[in-house]
């Protein structure tokens, strides 16, 4: 794979003359110390600072490691990722005390690529190498075509099972949401307590603001949060927090 | 790669007559939802958790992983990873605004696999396999015999550069002091502000209490933490939080 990886590399400079980040003398394969290194080496640890959130608000994936992180969105290990995520949610669902069952146990879920899965997005667009269309994108997401990010699908049953209210909060905006409801029923996602879309007064705030602020509603309506699980570091961080934050991997983009 | 791990796992399975967590079912090597994996597949995605912070509390290795997470600690990608840590770390500090130069900019740095490797240690004790024999560690600590994480001494010359105030905080207990601060003079980390080691008050703290309680100290002493790094979550997390923060790679333990 490093080899198919090199040859990608060694095409893509001669095609583009030039090479970015890191990664800019070509004949070496070195980073800065002098390391020698692949560029599945390379590609891995910027997929892996990323996920540690070292390495934030980034516009495109760098354009090197493309092939690598398509590579990676579709293979068998991003499947076992998420997966154990999901597992360790439901691990911690079953630790004592953690619900009280009196009706207030909320559990927050992201949608897109936590519920719904949009790589067959960005699989015809450039895996995350292309600058974000919101155009293209929104358009996309009107077709009600994602597909379930399958795991999570277990998640949210065993919450519903539980008697968790299941809150869904995205960062998409509000004329989306007819196409949205559409599509998480057409994926067997039902049941939820509410789907909270940004409206038009908040469309000045980051996603990390807009999130934090429908937390703090939803514990002053008496709420105690005890989960969220999203793809990006902006739907967990910030105060109030949840009794505990779950991270799917998602290096295809970031949403501050 | 993949090949040589399931031989080891067979063996492994077949010496210990059962296999640990989800990976219960030796004949199938398929996870809970039928997906086909390989071991490494498995612990790969044990370590992308343990690094998103999804996976916590870890008193071992799992059995199946010790030579998986040997080989990665021990790996060229490790030390990617890390470089990749500290290069973003030195970019951060590159931004405007950053820096008010009042002498009261800071840094806290952790010691452990961070600044010492204990990659030595763990190579001799399963690495993170065998649960932690605290009077070994502590005899391997005393010996000062830590190799320098080799990346890090460019971050913190960089910032001895930029004039920040260091400091080092460590849950190492404070009969260490002495053996800890030879064995950072010994691997050229020297010219901190302050070393800040675990006294008897602190020992039945968390490490995450005492850190956040060591920033705050810091706080009402008028300086600035502009950064952390270390390779805990718990080094961290926890208010008050310094103005970023940055994770380096460690899956061989976790300290709450």
């Amino acid at each position: 794979m490093a080899k198919k990886f090199g040859i990608f590399f060694t095409l893509f400079c001669i095609l583009s003359t030039s090479c970015l980040g890191d990664w800019n003398i070509l004949s070496q394969h070195k980073t800065n110390s002098g390391l020698k290194i692949s560029l599945k080496n390379y590609c891995e640890s910027w997929r892996m600072n990323v996920e540690l959130h070292n390495i934030r608000d980034y516009v495109v994936v760098p354009q090197e490691c493309v092939a690598y992180i398509g590579k990676y969105m579709t293979s068998t290990q991003y499947k076992v990722d998420s997966e154990r995520t999901i597992n360790e949610c439901i691990l911690y669902l079953s630790t004592n005390c953690i619900l009280e069952n009196d009706g207030k146990d909320a559990w927050i879920f992201d949608i897109d690529d936590t519920l719904l899965s949009s790589v067959p997005y960005y699989k015809k667009n450039g895996f995350g190498g292309n600058k974000l269309n919101v155009t293209s994108l929104e358009d996309w997401m009107s077709q009600g075509k994602g597909t379930a990010v399958e795991h999570s699908l277990k998640l949210f049953n065993h919450l519903k099972g539980l008697g968790v209210k299941i809150f869904l909060v995205s960062s998409r905006r509000e004329h989306l949401r007819s196409a949205t409801v559409d599509n998480l029923v057409k994926v067997d996602f039902y049941g939820w307590n509410s789907l909270i879309l940004r409206d038009q007064e908040d469309e000045c705030k980051n996603a990390q603001t807009f999130k934090a602020e429908i937390r703090s509603k939803l514990i002053s309506q008496g709420y105690r949060i005890v989960g969220i699980i999203g793809d990006q570091w902006s739907s967990i961080e910030g105060l109030p927090s949840a009794k505990r934050s779950f991270k799917l991997p998602n290096p295809m983009y970031y949403v501050a």
